[in-house]
């Protein structure tokens, strides 16, 4: 069971643009060299994430990143089921219903209980992620962050 | 972000060898046949709980597998890592001691944050299903499974 390395990648991308300025963006390449990250395959999450609507993109000389919704509407579910899909470790292929033991499907109408139990720890793992915003995170930073994030992107701070 | 398909087959053995009087076992093949797996594959998945102390196999003409403690002491935690580990899914490489925004390393002595949150959430996975046991399956099945799986399995019910 493995999330992509790009997870981090994009939770720390999404991290840093939740501290520029009101309006302000980063390109890709800014923030693959803050992180020194492959820049192309780095922009291909960035867009995944502008499709699950955690990102905004603008376009022209000066386009970038920004976040699409305000810090505290973005949650770290949002921003690793962006990248990794939303699809569940676990999958049931229903075996009570194969071989010699094969329980007949009328007494499969119920999901199977070790299938509800997988099905509820990754709600619970979930649940756990969702519960934790960008704005949380910036909350949890030293207070001088964001000026840093923002000089060493060029920004005025 | 997935679980090996093993793990499926694995739960539903050790949920079935639960179900068997007191000191039956089960080999490989009979559970092989019980759900159409393929046996080798199976019994190296077995041989797994074993070493975990799940099972415990017994050699000899009616050689086979059983539970290696009582059910009510067997998690869902302990079969799903016996098969896939128990490295968490969130690999941390410390990018925020890379590239230009590089913290220096004497302001990276706690954990991340990010990564931080991310174990959180491994942790209420790992919880959720240390919460539940074998002897807690076999309370949601129907009263006749066990009578069923002995006889299927060609013992005494
Ligand atoms: S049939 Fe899939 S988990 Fe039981
Ligand atoms: S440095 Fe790895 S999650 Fe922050």
């Amino acid at each position: 069971m493995k999330l992509p390395v790009s997870t981090e990648w994009v939770l720390h991308c999404a991290a840093t643009l939740a501290q520029l300025a009101p309006g302000a963006t980063a390109s890709a390449a800014q923030l693959a060299a803050y992180y020194d990250l492959p820049q192309a395959y780095l922009a291909k999450q960035l867009q995944a994430l502008v499709r699950a609507g955690v990102l905004a993109a603008t376009t022209g000389p000066r386009g970038g990143f920004r976040l699409g919704r305000p810090a505290a509407e973005i949650t770290l579910l949002q921003i690793v089921e962006a990248v990794d899909g939303a699809a569940a470790p676990y999958e049931c292929r229903e075996i009570r219903q194969r071989g010699r033991g094969a329980l007949p499907a009328e007494q499969c109408q119920r999901t199977c209980v070790l299938a509800e139990k997988m099905a509820e720890a990754h709600q619970a793992w979930r649940a756990s992620l969702a519960g934790v915003t960008l704005a949380g995170i910036l909350d949890e930073l030293p207070a001088t962050a964001p000026a840093r994030t923002r000089s060493i992107l060029g920004q005025a701070p």
